[in-house]
């Protein structure tokens, strides 16, 4: 007997999903009820046998054994979620939004009920990181992950590589519709956050607060930064990062230094990456379209493929972790600055003032002097020292933009032997 | 209550495994015999409560619910694992060469008897990509898988980048402990075969014959040779395809060129990367440490966890197909003659009588005449038209070496939009 499904929300990734079902050769799952606004406009000919309502209501009392939630957002779709769980019916969603912040309470929900609740497609949509670490890495202790987490934020910095500004690709991006008219979301690291609460729950065995993680946005990062991280052996991605360390959980989403040489600077155009480290076995990478309709509808369907093969329902077995941002990493601090001598000695202090060393300073030739971008580098040091250093000198004269303080991710470290 | 697991061999995986087990959080698996020969001089005291025994008779009368098989090879490895499962014992097992032989039969004896038989570690041991391909790309269907199998290989091959000849990084490896005194398994490509074998039924899900796919060794590549790949914007690493195309599969195990832009270019030293293409979903690709005792005994234990989390039993889905290695690819011909006028036209003769048309001819200066090497590359063709061109210059007085021909891998196709 083929498992019932339906479907709430027929859009990109709904239509997509619809139509892997459709040409699925094997008939484990049947596609019965779709819900939309306006089914008028969205109902298609190539879905025969298919109830189309505009009452969620219907799912809810139909016969269906799996509700996939493909709306987004928190409203409704959170309510909609825990009445199909409640009504017995396992829930496949790609909504991290709605995981980030209900996961839990949801998961109890489902185990309460004895249904599953799936969410592969939440995460780098395309790229099967969640069923890969719960399969494939239950036998590890995942003690850090880092990932580039939003397509939008990677095509954005990896297209910035080639000398362009962030706001030409912005609107390449908004173009192409990769970005929303207001890309906040996105290039802010919001989305990133979310999918590394949920991530971080799942490989690292933390709950995280999602407000707990401090975001930085990739607004500021200019061509000239580019060209000084190439000058350092990196370049810059958009990297969501959490490290146990000890009690705690070192957290943080933005962009960063990446050495060359990292799996993470090979990440191109839309694509996702995620980088777990493990315990026992070192360095897993796992690398692919992160969104988009067909690669987010096949871990839309995956899931629904699980259930279907009766896998066992698990609940992520996860505790809460207090979050702080005090990574001890070296930094690439840009300065922009109305030349005059004592600039560097007054940077100097200020961090000398707060224990860092400075690693290295250097400055490209051919730029005016009442707007010359040049780089200090320091020693590994945590964010708030020399968040602190630089407020010290915020206010300076010579200062003709705020700086831009990105980490620099060190190359991974070696599993144990 | 936890499951008994007892294990069939105590060598640096099995030992691996044991101290993962003991040093696990969760008490769902507990470890009860250990069979190896010559007890005495394997027993540790970090393992009480173990029963250690020379006899495997006693570990198929024990109690345990799953046994490990980690002695690898055929015999009595097969007799073993067929022993186990027809007691109604699972069986998690790391032997390649095994389950790429006579994985099929062995899948019907565990359906028979209502039990498990996961061998997550035989393929890319650290990589989830078994576990990754079953449950995450399960919404998909997956027509093309690309893969570096092999560590040593790639070992070897990716160091040679620097300048060195083969028989240095062999030698490199061999004091490494990354190859064996004899080589042949993992250089000539035997060992990635296999691997093969087993990701096409699970991947692809075709059943293909192990010696139906052809190997070529990767002993004559030559400094040389990454020096004129690195003129074509590629480099040279071991890889092993496999293609569903209509109703057969193409299939070959071989060193290949790869564009510096694709993913299996950045797969440096002993790690492993599978790529796997998607007909809805494009590209995945996941890499991370192949072999090792600390890899592979992450994948074993990962096993144990799906079983003892209530798994469902799969069998895969797999039809039998008829291989070629008639890839229609462009190819690279390094040539090494004793120079004279004609050669050329000779080999560019050869060529066109079987309807392949040259691309490309270059030199690198700083030879001598009598050892002369260069390069020709040609537009895409058939493997076996290319051997039938070349075999009919074979004999020609000009030719100071045997010919080496690779394939040189052409970026991704996009998955369907």
């Amino acid at each position: 007997m083929p498992l019932k499904v339906a479907l709430l929300g027929f859009g990109t990734v709904g239509a997509s999903v619809a139509r892997i079902l459709n040409e699925r050769a094997s008939a484990d799952l049947t596609l019965t009820h779709v819900f939309n606004r306006n089914v008028s406009r969205k109902r298609v000919d190539w879905l025969p046998g298919v109830t189309w309502t505009e009452d969620p209501e219907q799912i809810f009392a139909s016969e269906a054994d799996i509700i996939m939630e493909l709306v987004g957002g928190l409203d409704p779709a959170g309510a909609w979620v825990r009445r199909a769980l409640s009504s017995g019916k396992s829930v496949v969603t790609a909504n991290k939004k709605l995981i980030a912040a209900q996961g839990i309470e949801l998961e109890a929900l489902a185990r309460q009920h004895g249904v599953h609740l799936l969410y592969g497609a939440a995460v780098a949509g395309g790229i099967p990181v969640i069923p890969g670490l719960l399969s494939g890495l239950a036998g590890d202790r995942v003690v850090r992950l880092e990932g580039i987490l939003n397509g939008t934020s990677n095509f954005i910095l990896s297209r910035m590589e080639g000398g362009a500004e962030y706001a030409d690709e912005l609107a390449e991006a908004q173009r192409r519709g990769y970005a929303e008219a207001d890309p906040t979301e996105d290039v802010d690291g919001f989305d990133a956050r979310a999918k590394l609460v949920i991530l971080s729950r799942l490989a690292l065995g933390v709950n995280l607060s999602t407000e707990a993680i401090t975001c930085q946005s990739i607004r500021q990062v200019g061509a000239i930064d580019f060209a000084y991280a190439k000058d350092l052996g990196c370049t810059i991605r958009p990297i969501a990062r959490a490290d146990v360390r000890g009690g705690g959980v070192l957290a943080l989403v933005g962009p960063m230094l990446v050495p060359l040489s990292s799996p993470l600077a090979w990440s191109r155009g839309t694509e996702n990456m995620v980088l777990l480290t493990g315990h026992y076995g070192g360095d897993v990478v796992f690398s692919g379209h992160g969104a988009g309709g067909n690669p987010t509808a096949v871990a839309v369907v995956s899931d629904l493929a699980a259930i279907s093969a009766g896998a066992a329902r698990r609940t992520p077995d996860a505790a809460s972790a207090s979050v702080t941002g005090e990574f001890e990493l070296r930094h690439y601090v840009r300065f922009v600055v109305k030349d005059k001598p004592g600039i560097v000695a007054e940077i100097a202090g200020a961090m000398a003032a707060q224990g860092i060393n400075i690693d290295s300073l250097f400055q490209r030739s051919g730029f005016g002097k009442d707007h010359l971008p040049f780089v200090v580098t320091t020693e590994p040091c945590v964010n708030s020292r020399l968040k602190l250093a630089l407020s010290k000198i915020a206010g300076a004269g010579w200062m003709a933009e705020p700086p831009l303080d990105l980490q620099i991710l060190e190359p991974e470290p070696a599993a144990v032997q």
